[in-house]
């Protein structure tokens, strides 16, 4: 691997993600030794909320032993004063030795790309790209149940989730087979389904999951926003249809993995954290050896 | 003392609190060596604001020689979008060794904690408990006065103060003499009193200063918030009577020590600050080898 | 240099700003030894906005290899309930081995050096002193151009910057000829001008540039706030007037440096960032060796 940023996971060829996710695993196994990093400084930039991204950033490059430094929110930042983003991130790559930007702004991570020396790290861009969410969905599937022959289904908010379009991507680049299932008013984006026919991805559209359960290696749940429907009326009827319990899952098969980017909100029985499909918890811990393996690769190299 | 989660004072046992205060001692006279916890990542939740009580969590995390995460403020997170206490702290226990979690719902420690494998601090949970300022208050009590015939008189607003309910029950652990001093309308509440009666505490009520002060080896002063009275004329009474001047103190025993949880707003004059009596300030300090104490008890574990 | 705390650049003599500044070229160099700082812990109190002195000051103590403690925005901290800043320093010493303190008040960092034993950096005190700035000033003055027979002009809003009033009383220290170019509403304060005359400046007020752009080798630029202007109309013409761009420069020294103290908002065009005389992100960026230098000075004390 060899990429100076990480903008969006379309840049990542199947190498690129092996090297990673081989890297992760390493980590995972046994941790680095941590004395390399002591000198190194990750900067924070999250012009929005985040905990989970943000923590596991922070955690990831201390666990590699470096520290980091934080802009903390916009509102206690000089943002406010008028700054331009390249105007911020000209100033800050001085603080740090790599940077991880998440921004309200499509686009706004290449852009800050463009202006800085030091790596830029894409923690979301808008309704844009999410690539180390991507990374760890990947690494998720992989340590459970493998890329062979491998049968996903992604169901709920497929318009407007970024996590799904990157992983769809991503998932092409290891031959999976994708069922797509949403309810008509959330269907996958035209733009996304063209851009998926064209680099010859394998996908299928349903609008229940009744047909394909049974066939799933992994089911990928997403959260379906209250504040996408015009009427309350419409959104519980969806949601209601559109949320996994532990009967639904009788039908399944009994390696599939529950997966979820989370936060979840009523998308997810409780009962089913207590079932063996459960992976979203792990999903989320995942974030640590995957962005361990991306900042050594990307900071110190040893393995390019 | 082995505990995996520190939820609520009352779960110490003297030989609990002896240990870690003999641990706090040992650390205030010579730092342990920090090389043991290089690896450590403390997480940070806090749901409510804080000053002393995070950063003092912070900064015992760091002198130990190891790190934190932060999760933020709230407005800043993805509690926004919804997601349950549950949730947030299965995710970010991947993030960390052990959690911190301040939360202004009563229990909150107490349920999180059955969701977790790593161990929690409850830092804070409403009315309920905050057992880390209870052992920096019996810390500074015993490193001042000693717990030997031991007289308190605790005063102000002890209807609303869950310090006052922790300390007054660890304080029964040490057989202390213990004098409320409060204005009728903010006396203990029935339930405490009854929980106390039930322990044999040695509890007596006083409506001022008057009659005790002079028998007193420590007085525990606390805030009365201004929003507990319905009109300003009743609280502007209330405060007026129960703030400690030098004047008043010219009464008291010489060695008697004042303290206060802080933040005061009018509890105690100024002057008193430049007295020997005054030791709120330390107190706060305390924490610091109090928090180093029971994070290397909870997470090294050498002196159990 | 030997202060025990950093309040005002006033309290430097030119001997002070040569030890610094000659610290920090050292540091710039080769980076210290960062053993010596493993267990230093830097409090960071800022109850104004700030993202470029915070982080600047965070990473500087980090990359010595100490570490930092963040009280948060005043919004997530006790401060709300209304303790005094007195109080607030008092505790917070007793968490950190020194502080740094932003506060919109004149004088607050006097004010809080009267209370605390440990060493505070003012970094900001409304109207007041923002001591490093200047320093980082100096560097970045002296690393481009020197300090010889320097002429600097100072442009922009002159009224209300407190950069300005700091780096033209250091400048005096080093025998430069400053000019001041701003419109008649936002001329330098009688005050300051008073001062600067007492202590012998060599000073001179403009309204253009036109006479002063060839003989200068510094041209400092400040931000002129829409806000101080009643209307609109009035704040258009006067930023029009004051805005460097590339056309403008063809004029100059080819030496010249075009300094900034950030953010920028249109006082100087995008077009300017691709020439040689743009320093104001280096500027910036020098914050870090500069404080290095003075956290160095401060706490270690070896070049005293």
């Amino acid at each position: 691997m060899r990429h100076d940023h990480l903008i969006s996971a379309k840049q990542l060829s199947r190498a690129d993600i092996d090297t990673v996710l081989d890297r992760a695993a390493d980590i995972a196994r046994s941790p680095p030794d941590v004395n390399q990093y002591a000198d190194t400084i990750l900067g924070l930039l999250f012009f929005e909320p985040s905990t989970r991204t943000k923590m596991s950033f922070d955690s990831a490059m201390k666990r590699l032993g470096g520290t980091t430094v934080d802009m903390g929110t916009v509102e206690s930042s000089s943002v406010k004063k008028g700054e331009s983003l390249a105007d911020t991130v000209r100033v800050i790559e001085g603080y740090a030795d790599a940077l991880v930007l998440r921004h309200p702004s499509e686009g706004a991570a290449k852009m800050a790309s463009e202006f800085v020396d030091v790596p830029i790290i894409n923690a979301g861009d808008g309704a844009g790209q999410h690539p180390t969410q991507t990374l760890l969905d990947l690494y998720t599937i992989r340590e459970n149940v493998g890329f062979d022959d491998l049968s996903i289904g992604i169901m709920g908010d497929l318009k407007y989730g970024r996590t799904v379009h990157s992983l769809s991507h991503a998932l092409t680049n290891v031959d999976a087979r994708q069922h797509f299932i949403s309810p008509e008013s959330l269907r996958l984006p035209r733009s996304v389904r063209y851009d998926l026919h064209e680099i010859g991805a394998n996908v299928r559209e349903h609008t229940g999951l009744d047909d394909v359960l049974s066939t799933l290696d992994v089911l990928y749940v997403t959260r379906i926003q209250r504040e996408r429907f015009p009427d309350e009326n419409e959104y519980r009827q969806v949601a209601g249809q559109y949320r996994i319990t532990a009967e639904l899952l009788a039908d399944a098969n009994d390696d599939l993995i529950v997966m979820h980017p989370l936060p979840r909100v009523d998308e997810i029985a409780p009962e089913v954290d207590e079932t063996e499909h459960a992976q979203y918890f792990q999903q989320a811990h995942n974030g640590i050896p995957v962005r361990m393996a991306l900042l050594d690769l990307m900071l110190g190299g040893e393995t390019q």
